[in-house]
Order: structure tokens, then C-alpha cells, then sequence
């Protein structure tokens, strides 16, 4: 009683079944549950890229330009590609679903595997990026990003706990607020820049120098970086059935949107970064630079750091959303554990939301809370489930010729093209960086997956009814466990006579004087049940009790042997240490013994 | 059955109780067993006396000789009192037993405390002192002294696990060793002195600064240092039933034997290190700078070395057979928890032994392994315990007026007296230095033994059978909980028609389609059971049930209900995270609920 009421402060009351319908986002606010992945990514894409470009000097900076605008179209293509996802799939066209629906299961499984894995980094990078805003703002609480991460990531967790129709609340204001102050910041740079307000432009970049040549690999592998902006586009069309009626109109225009928008910040703030000749640096943000240099030290530049914590923070909330829906659904199939395919008590799936989190919080701590550290990881996985699904709706259109196939197919087309190659340019340009983790991962997850359905299946076969004659007549044998004889001994062998009209009280005997003592004693309380006394030569209880019992297991397949044991319940639970320990140790013994049920009965002390 | 294996190589094969008889000890064997604690303290009592002394400077150090007589002269009167024990309680006359007796139950819960205490420390205390005598000649090895420390604890532990009589033969090479070596240490120092070979007693003191003023308080504490040298010396009259007969007679002539030896090495180690001038030094003992002082640094100091250090360690053995006995007779009388009370397999109480272990192992790392650091806490106890155990002869033998008794109650006076004296000596100079921890322990400890005993006792009144009507009559439901109707719940319904003839199957709904498939099985398979189907609007499955179990109970005072639920066996330990949540969130719920049984019916699959 104490844990639920500990429960309801920390995560609410309970909700009715009938009240899920109710838990609905309206457009804005789920443009902002399902886009912060995606839109705050823009506060560290453009960094990551420059990140690989410096590393063949200042000189290879501004291949960030047309790397910005190769990353740009490529959110075009898949957010058209998604579009005609949404409208083939009202119900939610999650990747998983979509690709098993057209390509069949084990595509479906590769999709689903690469998806649980970039939900787990899209909160450790979401995470340690955030904790970079704060800390290029406040570079005192550089020390103590770990902890800062993981306290955030638990924050995260149990907002997620408590339920959607609040965390659509919580996530709204830092969504927009972030939204707003970068097209300011943007804004703002760009009419500087217009009417010549500042000599920036003329300034040369600071000098670098090169410890890899450029070439097209390098180049690639900072398209591969900057590909991190894409992670999260998926959750619009995932999440389709949280939207207000009409769901897959709703959805469809806000994915729109977040298209819009994401391509507007990611170039704005690509062209301004090259504009001001910015190089990152280990203690400051790119970002966090280009705020001050434009808005200046004050209240301007730490309210845009805030925002971008808060976002990016919060950001992490689309995985919350997603990867316990994704877990619902592959533990529907049978494919993960049937834990993760109950709903928890506020409609929302509390083991996925607990493991999400456990695992990134692990994953902050092993990379120390770096963002540069966890980019080689990241978007392989998403890359990969969105092939597979653009592949998927192209099949789809042919196969069900649905109006409009003929021009939906060549889109969805192009999206698996474009993101095939990009999968091939991910994978080759950072496999040695880190990628070949997850590309390790992806078929042994895979692999567990139908390990687990198998075994589902192998117990459904064992137990199925099909065919079956029915069960062959069982006997049963009642023994109760007797140390001595006493109310409590007396309670129990009242409660084993209401189970059989053959009942033995089993004593092993350790000192023949205790057995005289309990003979007398019995033939006055024993109910008239008989007393079985075992003799025991090296003072072991448990050997001639288990002896005894093979004999009474050897009597017949289907002889049940029922072992009652009294066992008191003290009021403190310090004096249960006082007691039951032989009772501990043949529950020990024989826990899960075939044809064996043990059987407690408490008797309650003052 | 793998564990038993593992327990069999580690701790031999179980003994029968008719073997018991033979596990006895000769006296030398038993000289060996107790008396390595009593005559192993001299290896560190005299250092621990000149360690005070020299507080006062140098010009201090000459009280260790009369200092040294006064100890011999504390041995020569325990010893005295202490065979009088022997000759009144041949069948073991620890002091708990014989203050209990004589004195009351209050007194002898005190020496009880008191002896767990100072055994604990004995353990701590000799293994410092053994790995100190390892690193004097090995200064290589100091850092490591706790991990060694802790490991021969270990060593000593699982060789008290085995049994005593093999204990018996490990200790008495080394005890031998000891005492001949260092026999031979002070007879060849005596020699050179008398020939006048050297000329070190006309070397003048090194010269050390006081940082006290030499007082008569100074030096009763450097007298209460020493006064470890006669811990130990009560094990041989708590051990006498361990003695080949007749073990009174055998007993007390180990007793004397032992009080000779340990005078003999104790004024000899004490009189040569004055003779040689030596002072304590941090990082060899006294012993060590007096073996090398005469024997030079050849094979002879290396001997002397090892068989100290290997008589120290083996010391603790003294404490591993009298801790665990007297912890035997505290549970016997229900001050201590009865699992103290079993003696295990090998006629041992492994109990006992394993908290003893345990305990001394903790207290090593905690003490950074210094044998200085523990000795001011040490001996309190033991001088306690003598105190009142003499105390009680003499009402005794005031009461009983056996034969002697004129002259042996003056005798156990003289003891109670002197030890009396003693303690009041060591509580007052050692208080502040750690003393206080034992003052403060020991009526704990009482409390607690008293605590344990209340317990014990009011549970016996709750169980009594005296005046007790019989039991009222008894009723019964047996309700079997189903999640779904397949071979296993087929099976749990089967037995439990076999406990009672008005089963019934419950069901809580979540979702009203599976109820309807699942009301269609259970009309063909449901073997005439009744399906009670409980709504759940808030997707419990747990607050339905326990609803509708309350409703059960308040049918009567007497009503036990019986909720039987059916549980897979997998073949494998991870294929059961796979299942059973739901049996396991139940029993959790249920655990000792008052007149509810829990029953676990296992079906096991391939």
C-alpha cells in the first residue's frame, strides 16, 4: 500500500480504459510532442559536420554550403516519401508495421531492430547535446555533464510515466520557444548580413591545420554526420492515431510543417555559421557562438541556450513516445517479451518508457556525455528502417494500384533510393568510427527476436488443446511438515484435512527424546492424521525428507504430492529472521519439482 | 546438487551423529587447539606495553620488567582460578554457563556479551599481529597486509568449516614450532647474556623524546596493553569436553602447562628485549628485532618469523571453536537466533563460524590491519568475563561446600578480586582510546539477547497448547486463476478438484473479446468448474482480485481461501523471464495475507 501511494504522487491516478480516447493531440501540440527530435537536431548537425571537414583544414569549411543544401533536399524527399505513408496507413504506418505488412516479417524485424536502437541514441545524443547548450552557457557545470545528462534522462522517464496528454503540455513552450528564437536569431543574421551591418564576412577563417587530405570520403563522411538532422522525421507518421480526428489529414499537415521548418533552421543556421567563419571548438557549442556573435553576451544569447537545452533535452521525449509503441507492437507479435506488450496503468507502456531510459542513462555514462562520441552510431539505424519502409510503399502501390499509385510510387521510389544510398554512405564512412556496433546489433537483435517468438510458439504448441484427450486421473498425496506441535501446526493440518481425507504429518527426527515428547503430544492434537517419523543419521533435515518424497513421486506419473508447511507471519519483520528457516530452505529445494506443490500456510502472531 | 558437490570439496563429507563421540582431542592436541590464542599474545604483548611507555620518552621503558612480573604474576592467579572451574564443571564451565548458574541470568548474558566481543576481536587482533610478523621480515609485502589479512581469515574459516579434530592436527605443528623456536630464542639470548657475549646492555637507550609526563596512569595503561596476553586463556575450560577422558583431569593438566609456558616466554621475551635495549619501530615488531639481535639474519630469524606469524593466524583458531559453542548455548537458551543452535553438517556450528569470519574480516579492513589500532578494545571483554566467572565460583563454593571448598573459595576470591582490579585498570586508562566502544557494546548486546528471548517466549504463549479447545471448524474455497484455458490451467484445475469440491476459476476481463473465446473453451474444457469473470476498468489485473478476495474473506472469521495459480516450468532460466509476471505480481501481493494460501501449481515444459 505504502509503494502505491508513492506510486500515484510520482506518476498520478490510475485512468480508465474509456478515458484513451481522450488522450488526443490537437496539431500544434503534437507538432510539438513529435517533432523536437528532428527540429533540435539542427543544434548540433551543422557542428558535426564541420567537425569532419576541419579535420582536412580551415581551408575545407565551406563544403558545408553545399553539404547543408545535399541534407536539405533529403529532408524534401522524406518528408514526401512519409506523406504517402501516412495516407496509406491512418492507423499509424510505423516502419516495423509497414516493411512486415509489404516485405514480409524478417525485413519487418531488421526495420524494427534498427529503430529500438536509434530511439536509445536519439535520447543519449538529444541528451549530452542539451547538457552541451547549458554548459557552453555556464562552462562551470562542465564537470558535472554526466550527472546533469542522467538526472535530465530520469526527469524525461517519469514525465513519460505520468502519460502523453501531459508530456503534450510540458514539450509545447520549449518547442516553439526554440522555434521562434532561431528564426529570430536567423533573421536578425540574415539582415545583418543584407545591409553589410557587419565586417564578418571579410574576416579570414582562423587557421587550422590539416591532418587528412581532402577528398570525396571525408566529404561524405560529413554529409553522414550532418544526417543526424534527419533522425525523428519518422515520428509524425508513427504516431499517427494520437492525433484529433481527422487523424491522417492532421498528421500529413504537420508533417509539412516540420519539413518546412527543419529545412529553414538547418540552412539558416549552416549558411550563417559559414557566413561568420566559425570553427568549432571543445568547450563552446557551434551554435552558442553564433548566438553570441550575433545577438551579443545578454539576455538574447542565454535565452536562445535555454530554449536549445530545453528542446533538445526534451527532444529525447520522441523516443519516449516511440520506442515503447514500437515494443507494443513487436510484443504483440510475439517477437519481444509480453511485458512489453501491457499497457501500465496510465495508458502508457511503463516497460518500454523503463527501459528507454535505464539504457540511455547507461549509454550517457559510458561515452562520457559526449555528443561527438555517439554521432558514429547514429542514423545508421534510421537510415535503414526508412529504406526499408519507402521499399515497402512502393511495393504496396504496386501491388494494390490505389488511386494516385501511379505517381505515389515513383515518390516513395525515390525516398528508397535517395535513403538506400544514404544507408550505404552512413555505414561505409563511419563504420570504423563506431557504426559497426550497430550494424553488429541489428541482426543479433534480429535474432533474438525470433528466438523469443519460437519460444512463444513452442509453449502454444505445448499447450494447445488441439487434439487433446484431456488429462489422465490424477492422485494425490497431502504431507504436512511438522518440527513440532503446536496452534500453528494444529492450523495447518486442520487446513490440509479440508484438501484430502489422506493426510500424513511428515517429523524428521534429529533426537529420539523430541520424538517421544511429540508422539504424546500428537495422539491428543493430531486430529487423528498419522504421524510419519523419519530418522535422519547425519542430522540433516532436508536428506530424509527428500528420500521420502521420491518414494511417495515413484508411486505413479500422476501422483501429485501436496507439502503444507506452517509458517508464521510475524509482526515485525525483523523476527521473521527468528523464524522459518527450514521452511525457506525446502521451498529453496523444491521450487518447480515435477508433481510437487508446496504450499505455505501463514499463522498470523501478535 | 552442484552446490552440495562444491560444499563436499570445500568441506568434506557429511559426519553422523555416533561419530561425534570420537572427534576428541589428546592433550597435546588440545594444548596445540587451545592455547595458541593465550601464548601466540606474546609475540605482541611486550611491544604493546613499551608502544605505551615510551610515550614517557625512553627513560620510561625499564617499567616493562616489573610491568612483565606483574602480568606473569595475573597469569599464575587466572590460571589457578581457572582449574578450579575444571575440577566443578567437567562438562564445560565457559563463563556464561557458570556466572548464569551461580550469579543469575543478567550476569551471565553480560559475560556472554562480553566473550562474543573479545572472540572477535581475537581474530582480528592475532591475523594483524601474524601479518605483521610476515611483513617485519618481507617489507615488501606491507601495503598488501589487508588483502592478506582478509584471506587468511578466510583460510581459517573454511578449515573450522571442516571439522575440529582435523583443525587439531593443522594447528599443532605450528604451535610446537613456536614454542620451541622461541624457547630456544631466550635460552640462547640467557646464555649469551650469563657468558657475557655481548655487550649490548651497557649500550645506552636510543634516544626518544617524551611527549607525556611519565605517571603512575602511563603506566598502569602500558600495564592494561599487556594485559592481552592473557586473553585466551579461558578457552581450555570452556573446551573440556572436547578432551579425551577423562577430560576433567586431562584438561587440567593442560591448563597448568599452559600457564608455566606462557609465563616461561613471556618474562624471557620481555627481560632480553629490555636487556638489548630495544624501542618499537613502525615497521618491524619487537620480536622480530630480537631474533635478528641474536640470532643475526640467517635461516634461524626466518624460522622464528614464520612460526609466529603461522602460530598468530592459527591463533584465531582458539576464537573459531569457542564462538560458535558459545553462541550454541545462547541460542539454546533463546537468546540468540535458533539458527545458531543447529549443528550443520560436520559437527560443527557452521553459523557461528561464518559470522565469526565474517565479522573479524570487516573489522581488519576498518582497522587498516594494525594490530596497535585494535588493541585498545581489546581485553575488556575477556577480563569481564574472568571476572564474573571467579565471582561465581566463589558463591559456589560458599553454597555447595564441596570437598576443598574451604580453600578453593579463597583461591577463586583472589581471582575475582585481581581480574576485577584489572578490568577496572583497562576500562579506565584504554576508555577514550576505543574502550568505550566495548562498554557501550556490550549492554547492546544484553539488550538484545533479552529482546530475542521476549520474542522467543511470547511466541511459545501464542502456541501453547495448554487450555487450548481445539481449533474452530474450518472453511474452504479454493479459486484457480486463469488468464486464458490451455494444458497448464487444465492442469491447476485438475488438482485443484482434488483439494476441494467447490472450485472455482476466476478470470479478470480486459478485453471482452478474449472473454468470449475464453467462456467457449472453458464450456468444453472446463471440466464443470464455475468461471467467476471480474471487469477491470482500469486494466488491473491485480485490483479486481483482490476486490473480490476481500469480498471472500469477510464471509468469515474461519473462512481460508486458496488461489491456486498455474505456472510454466521452462527448461531453460531465461525463457522464464518469458512468462509467470503475473504469478510473481501476485504471490508478491498475497505473501502472508492473513487466511489466504497461495499455491503455485507447476506445468512443466519441454
Amino acid at each position: 500500500m505504502k509503494f502505491n501511494s508513492l506510486k500515484k504522487v510520482l506518476v498520478g491516478s490510475p485512468l480508465a480504459t474509456a478515458q484513451a480516447r481522450h488522450e488526443r493531440l490537437s496539431k500544434t501540440a503534437a507538432l510539438a510532442v513529435f517533432s523536437s527530435d528532428a527540429l533540435s537536431s539542427v543544434a548540433y548537425a551543422t557542428e558535426e559536420i564541420l567537425l569532419i571537414l576541419v579535420l582536412a583544414g580551415t581551408v575545407a569549411l565551406h563544403y558545408s554550403i553545399p553539404i547543408g543544401f545535399a541534407i536539405a533536399a533529403l529532408v524534401a524527399v522524406v518528408v514526401s516519401s512519409y506523406r504517402q505513408t501516412i495516407f496509406a496507413y491512418p492507423q499509424g504506418g510505423g516502419s516495423y508495421i509497414v516493411t512486415k505488412d509489404n516485405l514480409g516479417t524478417l525485413p519487418g524485424l531488421i526495420s524494427g531492430a534498427a529503430l529500438l536502437i536509434d530511439y536509445v541514441l536519439t535520447v543519449a545524443v538529444s541528451v549530452a547535446a542539451g547538457v552541451a547548450a547549458l554548459t557552453s552557457a555556464v562552462p562551470a557545470l562542465y564537470d558535472y555533464r554526466i550527472v546533469i545528462g542522467v538526472g535530465f534522462v530520469a526527469a524525461i522517464t517519469l514525465a513519460n510515466l505520468r502519460g502523453l496528454r501531459e508530456s503534450g503540455n510540458l514539450f509545447a513552450l520549449p518547442t516553439y520557444l526554440f522555434i521562434g528564437f532561431v528564426a529570430l536569431l536567423i533573421i536578425y543574421g540574415l539582415v545583418r548580413w543584407a545591409f553589410g551591418w557587419d565586417p564578418a564576412s571579410h574576416v579570414p577563417d582562423p587557421s587550422v591545420a590539416a591532418v587528412q587530405d581532402l577528398s570525396i570520403f571525408l566529404v561524405l563522411r560529413a554529409f553522414a554526420s550532418g544526417c543526424a538532422a534527419l533522425t525523428g522525421v519518422e515520428a509524425v507518421s508513427d504516431g499517427v492515431p494520437a492525433f484529433k480526428p481527422p487523424e491522417a489529414k492532421n498528421a500529413r499537415i504537420v508533417l509539412a510543417w516540420l519539413g518546412v521548418i527543419l529545412i529553414s533552421l538547418f540552412v539558416g543556421i549552416t549558411f550563417l555559421t559559414r557566413h561568420y567563419h566559425l570553427t568549432p571548438l571543445p568547450e563552446q557549442t557551434i551554435l552558442s557562438q553564433l548566438a553570441r556573435q550575433i545577438f551579443g553576451d545578454g539576455v538574447l544569447y542565454y535565452t536562445i541556450q535555454a530554449s536549445t537545452m530545453l528542446i533538445l533535452v526534451l527532444a529525447a521525449n520522441t523516443a519516449f513516445a516511440d520506442f515503447p509503441r514500437l515494443s507494443f507492437f513487436l510484443a504483440r507479435d510475439g517477437f519481444l517479451p509480453r511485458q512489453f506488450g501491457s499497457r501500465g496503468d496510465r495508458l502508457v507502456f511503463s516497460n518500454g518508457i523503463l527501459i528507454l531510459g535505464t539504457t540511455a542513462a547507461v549509454l550517457l555514462v559510458i561515452f562520457d556525455g559526449s555528443t561527438h562520441a555517439l554521432i558514429p552510431l547514429y542514423a545508421v539505424g534510421v537510415f535503414l528502417s526508412f529504406t526499408l519502409s519507402q521499399a515497402s510503399m512502393v511495393r504496396r502501390w504496386l501491388v494494390r494500384r490505389e488511386p494516385g499509385w501511379q505517381w505515389r510510387w515513383w515518390l516513395n521510389a525515390v525516398g528508397a533510393a535517395t535513403t538506400g544510398l544514404v544507408v550505404a554512405i552512413i555505414t561505409a564512412t563511419k563504420f570504423t568510427h563506431g557504426a559497426w556496433v550497430v550494424v553488429l546489433l541489428i541482426p543479433l537483435l534480429v535474432m533474438l527476436f525470433m528466438a523469443i517468438r519460437r519460444h512463444y510458439a513452442d509453449v502454444a504448441g505445448q499447450l494447445s488443446l488441439d487434439g487433446y484427450g484431456g488429462p489422465p486421473p490424477m492422485e494425490h498425496t497431502v504431507l504436512v511438515l511438522a518440527g513440532d506441535l503446536h496452534k500453528g501446526v494444529i492450523h495447518a493440518l486442520q487446513y490440509a484435512r479440508t484438501l484430502s481425507p489422506s493426510v500424513k504429518g511428515v517429523y524428521v527426527e534429529l533426537d529420539p527424546e523430541r520424538t517421544r515428547r511429540l508422539e504424546e503430544k500428537w495422539i491428543k492434537w493430531g486430529m487423528g492424521v498419522p504421524l510419519v517419523v523419519l530418522s535422519s543419521p547425519y542430522r540433516s533435515l532436508l536428506q530424509p525428507f527428500l528420500e521420502y518424497l521420491d518414494h511417495l513421486l515413484a508411486l505413479g506419473e500422476n501422483h501429485m504430492v501436496t507439502i503444507v508447511i506452517p509458517e508464521f507471519v510475524t509482526k515485525h519483520w525483523w523476527q521473521h529472521l527468528l523464524h522459518n528457516q527450514t521452511a525457506f530452505l525446502i521451498k529453496g529445494t523444491l521450487l518447480f519439482r515435477k508433481n510437487v506443490v508446496v504450499t505455505d500456510v501463514p499463522y498470523h502472531l501478535r
